[in-house]
């Protein structure tokens, strides 16, 4: 099958061959996969990603000597059936998964693997007992988004939010946008974003941010502070009179970034008490204050993927109209576009997500 | 009066002017005060300890160009009522008291101040309204406990235990010490501990800890692993097949060292969803791999100090035997033998706990 494949540290367009489905598993047509900033990272630092991996004890590592296709934002169309499947889903059915493979040794990645292909190519395998239905009437594309916008949700439900709480959040990339759009489909508000870039920005705005702040004008704290004053003031604590009023809500910060030096400088800038939930996927060594957070009391909540449910639950969201997902999508390419996918992806001022469909 | 005092980045036995009670405060003399290890780190990493209290933003930051009278643990006697006092207790009663003074301006620090000297002088001046009289029955040197002891009441109390977690201790210094001391004190067990000293782990069982581990022979998360299986099988959650069992307990690790890199190894080496509390004072830059937090979805709670009323609860429960001090006092010097203490206090085989007696 043609794909985008990781080789060498680089993106190429090969031949490569197609997975065949095992026990339990199908075979898909890729019909749209996003480029997510996690696969930007991982080709641009392949060799910390995968020591990272390592590190961290994951039991799959990719082997950077060998072909890649990476890929794990997908909508997909059934073609086929592997042994020992019960082929609820026919043949044609559009559908979602979360990019696993379930196998009797363990749960597998699909995409940050040498074996199981992502939807940078035209087919990959997918466990049956995680496909999910898109609704009739739902576009490709749209349910395409369920991975990020699952993320989104995922870090939301670990924030714990109390009902006084205030969010902000830094940075409107994907990550950043698919927060918003979470906090705003749980009635969170208001909903304070920061992003150097103006369409970023703009983009913010379109999936439910309340207020946008361009960081060269004024700090991203200063905005939150005005819009986290408390409206009803029986509900806001009383302040010693050494303290300047007026008083504002708990701080949640969703740190959507994922450069080195954002963390340390969040703790620095961040009231007392403030959770910091970490959703941007930095991965490199980042230097940190302690005692920041120790004479603050902070809490770093650092977050990854989504549950099952919540996965499940982001489809049904978007089918049903509740989680934007038009705002983010910018471009669409073929597999010959992928390479110079990544490297547009690097503007802020052009793109949000990239659709890759591999049979344009 | 005299006292042991920072000056040009050193300790110094001299005479200082005592301090004035102002309106609602009293002037006391010092009974008995504890070496904190962060006074140890104040005195060495003087200027960083300066800076990091400005960009925390700590509206009260020491001059290091004028003396610094430190000592924040302790017990003292009521000499003399500034005026508007209620004088409720009454010349030569023993009392506690945060080490704060409460201002119209804001509270001020004692002990990390030009102005209001601490406990390794003859005299303080406390504000009237914090003082907490200390029971007929329990000793100076108890007493003067009670802040170190209740900075482990806050820590496990900020932990915000479920009944399934199991705790490991890093680090049994004082702070190791007393967090062991009040996860007791709530029954929270098996307790495992580790440390490099043969000394601090005889005195973390002292303190009522079930393991000890000599990181030498074995790893904390081994030990701990081992004592954090679910003895009750009903309690514990499935295994998939692909997990080695047996089940183990959430993990929640109080990080009590406070050395730049501990807290990195723990992120390295926590299993999945483990909350690391970090108490120990790390007073330097630390190097993270957000990465790993990020693929484990650990949570950092960071911690500081302790509310008035566990403070307060701190002192009865010493009073009532609940929470064991004696283990932790190694030492006795008058001011003339503080200098020396704060060297003797690097070795972690000889000592916990040195008190300063002022009058001694």
């Amino acid at each position: 099958m043609r794909a985008a494949v990781m080789r060498n540290r680089t993106l190429v367009l090969a031949d490569v061959p197609a997975p065949k489905p095992g026990a339990g598993e199908v075979l898909v047509r890729t019909l749209a996969c996003g480029i997510c900033g996690s696969d930007l990272h991982a080709l641009k630092h392949a060799d910390k990603f995968v020591e990272t991996s390592r590190r961290a004890g994951n039991p799959f590592v990719m082997d950077l000597g060998r072909d890649v296709v990476m890929g794990h934002e997908f909508c997909a169309e059934i073609v086929d059936h592997g042994p020992e499947t019960t082929r609820a889903l026919k043949a044609g059915t559009r559908v979602c998964s979360r990019p696993t493979l379930l196998r009797p040794t363990g749960p597998q990645s699909i995409g940050y693997s040498n074996d199981n292909p992502g939807g940078y190519g035209e087919y990959m395998r997918l466990s049956e007992a995680l496909l999910l239905e898109v609704p009739n009437g739902l576009a490709t594309e749209d349910a395409a988004l369920t991975e990020p916008m699952a993320v989104g949700v995922h870090a939301v439900a670990k924030a714990r939010l109390e009902p006084d709480d205030a969010p902000l959040v830094i940075g409107c990339g994907p990550v950043g946008l698919a927060v918003i759009a979470a906090l705003r489909l749980r009635g969170v508000r208001p909903i304070v974003a920061a992003d150097f870039s103006r369409r970023r920005r703009e983009l913010a705005v379109a999936v439910g941010a309340d207020v946008v702040v361009d960081p060269t004008e004024t700090t991203a704290w200063n905005s939150w502070r005005e819009a986290a004053v408390y409206r009803d003031a029986s509900r806001a604590p009383a302040l010693p009179p050494w303290i300047p009023g007026p008083a504002v809500r708990p701080a949640v910060v969703f740190e959507c970034v994922g450069v080195p030096g954002v963390l340390d400088q969040l703790m620095a800038a961040s009231p007392r008490g403030t959770r910091i939930v970490v959703v941007g996927v930095c991965m490199e060594a980042d230097t940190i204050h302690p005692m920041l957070g120790i004479s603050k009391e902070l809490n770093l909540q650092f977050v990854l993927g989504y549950t099952p449910d919540e996965f499940a639950a982001t489809l049904r969201h978007i089918a049903e109209g509740a989680l934007p997902t038009a705002p983010l999508i910018t471009g669409h390419v073929g597999l010959e576009g992928v390479a110079q996918a990544f490297v547009d992806l690097g503007s802020p001022e052009r793109h949000a997500k990239i659709l890759v469909h591999p049979e344009r």
